[in-house]
């Protein structure tokens, strides 16, 4: 298999870039993390997002606890070649750890953050506490 | 004005974070850029996004050249309050300095990266060259 494609992307200094993950049905931008060459190449080859957690400084296979995994339907990359888009089926609908359909759930109003969307799934019982 | 909701945010270490910018109308994503406190603060006062250009070391003020502004309709924070996505009205519907919808025209099929979206207007034409 080719990699020559990897060639064109631009890495920051700590050889990441950032991923944005869009629900392919709802539309919703679900999460933005953050990539490195394994983590792509991994995301290709399984058709599933594995990201690079820099918390924990390891792939991170989206979904292998939860199994909210998300199945890739494309993968963009922007004109400055330094961010990716995934539109994404995500399994069950919820991308965030919280339980809730999207990480961007905190809305400013009047210079204040509102938590403005439902919690779908309780934590603990997602990762089996 | 008080700028506590300013506080929740956690920057990195140059002191930005990354902004996701959405055509309310369409769902697509437009582009991903870079904010400071100071242009969120900016991008919060007039209504439209203003980024932090890293190449330039200045604030951006996105349209101000090309006319294509984006009219803030809501703002949010994700789950680790280290990214926000921008629902904006995109003046002109194009985003891009190519003079496309959306940066993310470029969509990788078979290892192979395709211009998938047409141009809608000549960036010549846009910057005044």
């Amino acid at each position: 298999m080719s990699s020559h494609w990897l060639e064109r992307i631009r890495w920051n200094e700590a050889g990441l870039l950032p991923v944005i993950a869009q629900d392919a049905d709802s539309g919703r931008v679900l999460m933005l993390a953050w990539m490195n060459r394994e983590a792509l190449t991994a995301t290709v080859t399984r058709g599933e997002a594995v990201y690079w957690s820099r918390s924990r400084q390891q792939l991170w296979h989206k979904g292998e606890t939860s199994g909210h995994v998300q199945k890739i339907k494309s993968i963009r990359l922007d004109c400055d070649h330094d961010a990716l888009l995934l539109e994404v089926e995500q399994v069950q609908g919820i991308a965030c750890h919280t339980g809730r359909q999207s990480c961007f759930f905190q809305r400013l109003d009047d210079h204040t953050w509102q938590t403005v969307d439902p919690v779908l799934r309780n934590p603990d019982e997602m990762y089996g506490l």
